[in-house]
């Protein structure tokens, strides 16, 4: 029985990739243009090659390393066997999947530039189609590394070490299954940090000579740093988000199957989880179908066809899993809550992200405003905004937390009843990613449309396209935020059902083991102490990253500017490489002091204060990341918009003093958004991921 | 026995207020200087007094709304009847030491610019006296609003209510006295909000017009606005940090007291906070006598000078509580590793906040570099600054909490040990915040030494003695950074002895109720979530609030300006009184909002999530408060000192570009350190006061 539902899953897989296939083939036959745009590409694909290929030996050497470390431990007994090999399938499964997501966008800038010549609508087609790639790709590979796992253990446990029972195989299967998320997470902190810092430290140092201290416009060939620029959107925003979520994605699901066995719920409950996700898929791939509008299309109506794709996948999961519970687990239709509390939570927390980030309502507006009197206004205005955006988040996700749980059949006096209240937590973490295929693909498509301008106004292709490219960038401005929101919401559920995945290994491990998790016993007090403070730190080693790497980038261009004669006047070409190339390395550099950071900080506080305080280590970093995160996003997003919004012509225009002190907001910002929030989004799944996959060192010897 | 060691109590008390007296004569007794010197104090201390009335008014009628609610919930048997009562004791003395203290800093600012002209040392000696009248008026009242209570409840329990078990009628007091830093809580948002939002609004009204419009220097009396600049140094930084530590204080001994009973240690472990507090007093008098130097002292020996005096305090504390604990609860000599405990981390968190504020040091020096790329990188690198800031403290603080935790037995598997552990937190608190004396001295001593530079300026008296107002204002800003990082760091742990008194007032309320107060709690966790974001949320309201004042002062000095003729020319006199309204109206108006946000919160969380998501929630705001004020307060300390480096002559001096990038991270760090920054410290003690209050009412209605 079991067997077949996992035959789902990996059919579901299949189903995926084929899809992702087919949309890049669709990509790919689309004409790229002229000349010079097809030489632009070029040279973008280049660049994020170098890049990829220098961050692959970065991340080899980081995977070694841990491997080994790993192997140590598994022959020491601290760790099961298969852990130190679950590491690194995650890990190139994660890397493979930022990989073709980022050769798609890559090759598809050129060409959505080319199909916006003849119309919005065909712009966007091709930039959707290009994102889809991305979307399903991680979808696809996430199922796909989890479904050769399960069936690889369901043999290894049913004919060679061998288990007759099956509650301790499914045991064994999901505990070491939740093991890859390491791997996953670890790929998704190089490519979602260096990339942050690549693309920020890109365009930051571009901006800072390009247009501040020479004058010539943005995306202009003549600026050395422009393609080092472009690429930063692919390394950053399609590999680094599609990372992060691939991460959420198997992490969420992962946890939630760990959590079914110790919430007596069986193989069917483990099985659940994976079947909403593997549903996804279906529902995702049907909502690309309702993407499309008429030639004449406005803004608004592109938003709302991308959103009904959205929204219609979401339906579509809702009905088909209500029937899934009801067969599978037809005494815990309780569950079917969780999975409705995901869904709407996550289209919640999209909408409330728009609200605070778009030009189209109050607060940016207002914050618009506060150019008049200077650059300081802004940023206390910006600050303000982010801050007091965290309300609707936390209390959208705390409803979906007591809503899954309660219905779950959650209680306080009972075990096995607590287990399976924090198993609805999990599904809800689930069902909000199970329309990942659409979402990342109407997300992934931002920055290819970014690109798209960029190469329309390198090549020259003149006001209309630019005009049109500029109308996808600032649908794309909307997506991105809408999906930035919508990662940090699913990140925070998914550490949620990692730490209780946390505890019941625990559990499993150390049976005799007494702890209390009370928030007024002091290692966990101290835990949650040092797990506020870590995103904070996280994010400050990052916003100093940027600022590193951009001051490298500064020089740069100021040096080719001065060496390369005929530069500014356009008769002589810069030296693009040489930015990437730089980009690539002080990214790369400047990113070990906080991955380090990230892996070691759980060990050493369980080292140091035991069980008890990694627990409260993990929760502390998950409210306060959460919040943070949410904080810089919005701030962030805010700042940007605030910037365009002026940019079209109010309150003084372009070049205005009103421009100038927003364009300050708007550097701020950069960081905010594109490398520190996401940056802790990583940061407060891997901690848990770090957590789980050492906790029987963490059993074995701490002080406290 | 026990009546006797009370009587300690309430004689340091006295000798606390009689040395504040005597101070106060020796202040009152110096020569007030010119003519135009008296004038300009006078308008300062009209304005402060107008600040006062209103306040007193707002504050007035929130009292009564409370005392109301208060009266009829304990009618109703959700509160016990001395409640509403306690509560309007502790509003009354914590406002009457902020009116004290303020009467002499105002006093005292033409008196120290007037010493000023005879030496540096001498304008010390004046304002470190005015300083001192505060910091022993706010010990002497804590202390002896502590004392009646003690004497009248005794006389209750043994006359009238009679109880004859000794442990129950502790358990009565402590409980009963607990409920008056409620109303200390209050008064000090009032204080420290309604303050911090009037001194930025002036402060950044006055430079905005005054500096950057109308090109005047600071402090010029030409300006509407200089007035209630100095005025607002006085409300904000004397009564505001007078009235927070005053909460602390009292705070910290009450919620210590209440745990001994559940710790096993009876009338004893009662007593030993109180002692080490009168300790404390006579430890401080001894202190300031050392508070002296040469004639031709140069800054870094005054600063050691102020140092010594703190020091030998702590000395003398720790040596004699040594014996006290010896004598009084033999078996438990751990409690003496807590004062310890809290005694150096105390001095340690002093020492790591002026390591990242003062110039003297790499990180401000660096942070001034970041000038010279404009704005954008002075506002990254100084929030990365303060966020890195973060990191000692947490470390400081955890360990302070392990440490005295264990030392006095704590041990999570026997609840009374347990409980001896959180009394041992408790004590560490107290012993923390013992020599308030002494450091309230050296704090409020800062905006004294501001008002005299500011008076100095105004009343023209030279080079010479606006260069030793400068050096004592500049010793002045590292001490108001030591001091806020004391303050925030005896904020945490009070609210953590607080939080522990929660619980435990929770079990004697509803013994038979049981409650779960593990991370993996939902409620709990959602607890834990609000928590995290509702210092953000407040943070975001005060910077709002004083963007919105600053913007009606700036209106009003335009208006001046323009229609007072000869104003600019000095013709012609300024209107000061009505910028001193409207900082007055607006911050009164202003601080409505947050401060029924730190009343509401916890009880509305109370009603929606019971005990479990309040004990959340308070540790949520605790950590992430205590996180977030640092890092504002720290951000906003470097890039004042970041300012003054550059004005001092480096990297371009006053007027240069990098200057002027420079004071827009002073800008923004204003509200940062003086507004938003210290309400935290207040928010996370006011919400766990309110939460124990109102801890019947959770109880007896909640939803989950």
């Amino acid at each position: 029985m079991n067997l077949d539902l996992m035959t789902y899953v990996a059919l579901g897989s299949i189903i995926s990739i084929v899809f992702a296939y087919i949309m890049f083939n669709r990509v790919k036959s689309q004409p790229m243009g002229t000349d010079k745009m097809k030489k632009l590409s070029e040279y973008i694909q280049t660049g994020a090659n170098a890049y990829l290929k220098r961050q692959y030996k970065g991340v080899g050497l980081f995977f070694s390393v841990i491997f080994i470390v790993l192997l140590v431990l598994s022959c020491m007994n601290l760790l099961n066997k298969f852990v130190p090999f679950a590491f690194l399938t995650g890990g190139f499964f994660s890397g493979l999947s930022g990989f073709i997501g980022m050769k798609t966008a890559t090759m598809a800038n050129a060409r959505t530039a080319c199909a916006a010549q003849q119309g919005l609508n065909k712009g966007l087609r091709v930039a959707f189609s290009a994102g889809s790639v991305m979307g399903f790709v991680v979808v696809g590979l996430g199922l796909f590394d989890l479904s050769i796992w399960y069936f690889f253990l369901k043999f290894w446990y049913t004919n060679i070490d061998i288990i007759t029972n099956d509650s301790v195989m499914i045991q064994n299967i999901t505990s070491n299954m939740l093991t890859f998320g390491m791997g996953a997470s670890c790929m998704a902190l190089f490519a979602r940090v260096g990339g942050g810092i690549f693309t920020k430290a890109a365009d930051v140092g571009a901006d800072l000579v390009g247009k501040v201290e020479a004058g010539i416009p943005e995306d202009d060939p003549r600026n050395p740093a422009v393609i080092a620029d472009n690429v930063g959107d692919n390394v950053g925003d399609v590999a680094g988000m599609g990372a992060d979520l691939y991460e959420s994605y198997v992490g969420s699901i992962v946890s939630t199957s760990a959590l079914a066995v110790s919430a007596g719920l069986g193989m069917k409950g483990m099985a659940v989880p994976m079947l909403i996700a593997a549903l996804g898929v279906i529902a995702s791939i049907i909502g690309t179908f309702f993407v499309k509008t008429k030639e004449n299309a406005t803004q608004k109506s592109l938003l709302k066809s991308l959103r009904t794709g959205t929204y219609i996948s979401a339906l579509i999961i809702a009905v088909i899993s209500g029937f899934v519970i009801n067969y599978l687990l037809p005494k815990h239709m309780g569950v079917f809550y969780g999975v409705l509390a995901g869904l709407i939570s996550g289209i919640l927390i999209g909408f409330t992200t728009e609200y605070f980030t778009s030009d189209s309502y109050k607060p940016t507006r207002e914050l618009s405003k506060t150019s008049e009197t200077g650059p300081a206004t802004v940023i206390i205005g910006g600050l303000s905004l982010g801050m007091s955006s965290t309300v609707w988040p936390v209390i959208i996700v705390g409803a979906t937390v007591l809503v899954s749980f309660f219905a779950c059949g959650g209680d306080i006096t009972n075990i096995l009843s607590f287990n399976r209240g924090l198993y609805g937590i999990g599904v809800a973490a689930v069902s909000m990613l199970s329309t990942l295929g659409i979402t990342l693909a109407t997300d992934a498509y931002g920055p290819i449309a970014d690109n798209a301008g960029g190469i329309a106004e390198m090549a020259g292709l003149g006001e209309e396209v630019r005009e049109r490219t500029d109308a996808l960038d600032s649908l794309g401005n909307t997506t991105a935020a809408t999906g930035k929101g919508f990662a940090i919401g699913s990140a925070a559920l998914t550490a949620l059902a990692l730490i209780a995945a946390y505890i019941s290994e625990i559990k499993t491990l150390a049976p005799g083991l007494v702890f209390d998790l009370s928030i007024t016993n002091p290692p966990v007090l101290v835990g949650l102490f040092i797990g506020a403070m870590v995103p904070f730190l996280f994010a400050a080693l990052t916003m100093d990253a940027v600022g590193k790497a951009a001051q490298s980038i500064v020089h740069e261009v100021r040096r080719q500017f001065k060496n390369i004669k005929g530069l500014l006047e356009g008769t002589a070409e810069p030296n693009y490489e040489s930015c990437v190339d730089l980009c690539t390395k002080s990214s790369q550099k400047l990113m070990i002091l906080p991955a380090i950071l990230a892996v070691i900080v759980p060990i050493l506080v369980g080292i140091i204060l035991g069980v008890n305080g990694v627990a409260g280590f993990l929760a502390g970093t998950t409210i306060t990341g959460f919040v943070l995160a949410i904080m810089m996003s919005n701030s962030g997003g805010a700042w940007d918009n605030a910037k365009k919004h002026i940019e079209a012509g109010n309150l003084g225009g372009k070049g205005s003093d009103n421009h100038k002190a927003a364009v300050v907001g708007d550097t701020v910002g950069d960081p905010f958004k594109d490398t520190s929030g996401p940056a802790i989004n990583i940061l407060i799944k891997l901690t848990s991921m770090v957590a789980i996959v050492f906790a029987g060192l963490t059993v074995a010897c701490h002080i406290f």
